[in-house]
């Protein structure tokens, strides 16, 4: 017998709450939304009537969010998880994940994003920018679990011209095979690994395929004091000044970490309209210093989205465990708890990575015509109760929701996960493909 | 027909892992457990031969853990999640949190701690320290749950003599009342609020009491810098040093937040056996200022404990977000990703705060002959891979896990959780009852 087609129209039906997000962050309490083909078709307070529903999903104690987007990942590195911690970043990459990374094949790659991708749709993420080795395996692993990726390679040419034109060469190869795909949820990003170690060539070569493909443009900037540092006195500049300088600044533009950033980088940022990936529990782990200056972020109008990094620094992918230490991070380092409320960091989660992206127009928020990036959040838990106000919501979903209070994940109008089984995925056979994989890389597994 | 008795003795066998938490931080690799009358009668790593065996559950990819202590929270606060987050403390305790708590009788105080209970064991908490009022409706849920709980009456005398004596009186009543039901999993603890809000011959009944009854003393101590220079200005002591000058330092006192110390008063502390309970994401959310001194109090040689605080202010009563955001505030503080490492934060979950409470002969640890409270992780899960060597499995613990890994809690060798399903309470019940009691306090609720 054939496997029935999946279903092409969903019904969400009395959904108890609804945090759309939209425009007027408006909080539905009681409605409806229904899908077809991908899109979301109508959201309403009202009784959707609606003929040819292949599928409806019963929303009561259930609160529907728009998907988290994670805006800074090496999603393979989740191979690493727990491989080394608690080291000076030096000794970390040197001693530890370097040589690792010297062993990594596609296979492996793509067996590292599948986990790192069901980790994700389990709390809840429906979007992700990833920039590591690869990104052919890894787009084939976020297709097989129905995930919204936009995957690249990291060019690192160490100043070396040749090698700069090498990497180019091989993201070229890389987009046009991705596009082959021709997967409507699979898109590409290039990715300049940083400002200290590409040549200003390779960053601008980098910057025109951007532009010439449409497509988001990703770097590491300013994550440590000691890279500013150097860097500064290397090129007499600081990096963001370095790379307005050169030309290499855009809307397209994704800058990960930002920690090390003067008011007068910030604002170069925010002039020219470049969005921040701000990981916030990475930076905590590894510890070299300062936090990302999220509040003048927004005083100045920078676009903030959230990443979690790899969970070989982070450990985790869990981007509402990501929202919460934002929150707590940015209001202790200010003494000042009014600092990130609750509101601003689900917008970084949510909106934020859509911009971020340049899909604001598509994901992000649930509204008609968006395309259907949902998640249900099960109300029926003890960290999410009681709920005095709508507003309580927003605060559940920062402070309290764990990334386990996800029931259900809908990404572009297919259903990844329901009462939280894996819907495309075999999970057992993830996890023994991974045992494998790590015991033949670095020698003992479970 | 009548209901079976619970089983008096479990086999948990065939665990893939189990961290002891013993004097040598063993980690053994399949290995089971046997539970009989609460007490964990033998750990092995061969086949347990036994006979008579109520009950076996399969430990096939499962870790077993030692149930994490919550040495400081006020779990009927878990009402008030989410009424009023990022506000400055005054305004917060003063608009909100004094208003309502005012209105608190002990049912509506039984409910909010049976909403606490059930967040604490989905999260794999099996013992609390609490500090609230009417503790003996908090004990009644504890005990209608199952959890091992310490509860207690805050002392508020705001310096009146007369105040002050009724309260003592209260709170020798509450402690005839709860030893009157017997139940060994139910302690009783005596707790001044803070040195601030008790007068000295409060403060000095209380340590009395603590030495008479054989138990804990419990308060809050230096939270917040404006307490510390506030306290100073009119006292012309720091907090610690006016403590010990008053004779009031124990080692039965359980000092919670202990933030804004000076060097001196950490030896103090660690001079007169006094424990602290930390409670990193309290602390960092209300956003006072200032991190506690945890790396000094362990070269001072201090036992350090962890803790939730009330979900009012946290908003979560979950120890494994509370472990890793402990990890993450002392590395980031300090700039240095040596600082706080899995090891030293999974000990103060468990044998620190089994040694807070006096129990580090009963709980904290899975030895043969310590009362059986076990937890369960479910390492079939995304986050919880790879393992890449026994030592990767403290840093999941630490890093990695979330409190939706726990699988089954048992507590004195009953079983409270399994398969992630509540044994002992009816939790659909709880929810409704506590949005009663909500829209009654307040005026809305789901």
């Amino acid at each position: 017998m054939p496997k029935p087609p999946p279903p092409s129209s969903i019904l969400l039906k009395g959904c108890s709450w609804i945090i759309t997000q939209n425009v007027s962050r408006e909080i539905i309490r009681g409605g409806s939304i229904l899908i077809r083909d991908g899109l979301i078709e109508a959201v309403s307070k009202e009784r959707i009537k609606a003929r040819n529903i292949d599928l409806v999903i019963d929303g009561e104690d259930k609160l529907a969010l728009p998907g988290l987007v994670n805006a800074h990942t090496h999603v393979s590195m989740t191979l690493f998880r727990g491989y080394a911690d608690d080291m000076h970043l030096k000794e970390w990459l040197e001693d530890k994940i370097w040589p690792l990374e010297r062993k990594l094949t596609g296979d492996i790659c793509y067996l590292g994003a599948l986990l790192g991708c069901l980790e994700m749709i389990r709390s809840g993420t429906t979007c992700l920018l990833d920039m590591y080795f690869y990104p052919d395996y890894v787009a084939r692993a976020a297709r097989e679990v129905g995930m919204r990726a936009y995957v690249s390679h990291a060019l690192i040419d160490l100043m070396d011209r040749d090698e700069g034109l090498r990497q180019v060469g091989l993201a070229e190869d890389y987009i046009r095979r991705i596009r082959g795909m021709g997967d409507p949820r699979i898109g590409i990003a290039i990715s300049p690994h940083a400002p200290y170690s590409c040549s200003e060539e390779t960053l601008l070569k980098a910057k025109e395929i951007a532009e010439r493909e449409g497509i988001p443009l990703h770097i590491h900037l300013a994550e440590t004091r000691k890279e500013q540092v150097d860097f500064e006195k290397k090129y007499r500049l600081r990096e963001v000044e370095y790379l307005d300088r050169i030309g290499f600044l855009s809307h397209r533009l994704v800058a990960a970490h930002s920690v090390w950033l003067t008011r007068r980088e910030v604002r170069l940022l925010a002039e020219r309209g470049v969005k921040v990936a701000h990981c916030p529990v990475s930076n905590m782990k590894l510890a070299e210093g300062g936090i990302a200056p999220i509040p003048e972020m927004m005083e100045e109008g920078v676009t903030v989205s959230l990443g979690t990094d790899g969970a070989a620094s982070n450990n985790s992918l869990d981007m509402f465990e990501t929202m919460k230490v934002c929150a707590l991070a940015h209001k202790a380092h200010r003494w000042d708890p009014t600092v990130a409320p609750a509101q601003t960091v689900l917008d970084m989660a949510t909106i934020g990575g859509a911009e971020a992206l340049g899909l604001s127009h598509r994901i992000g928020s649930i509204s008609e015509g968006m395309r259907a990036d949902i998640i249900l959040m099960d109300l029926k838990s003890p960290n999410l109760r009681p709920i005095h106000a709508p507003s309580t919501l927003v605060s559940h979903m920062v402070y309290s929701a764990k990334g386990c209070n996800v029931d259900t994940v809908i990404v572009d109008g297919k259903i990844l996960m329901y009462k939280r089984r894996f819907k495309t995925v075999d999970e057992r056979a993830v996890y023994s493909a991974v045992d494998s994989a790590v015991s033949s890389l670095i020698g003992e597994a479970a």
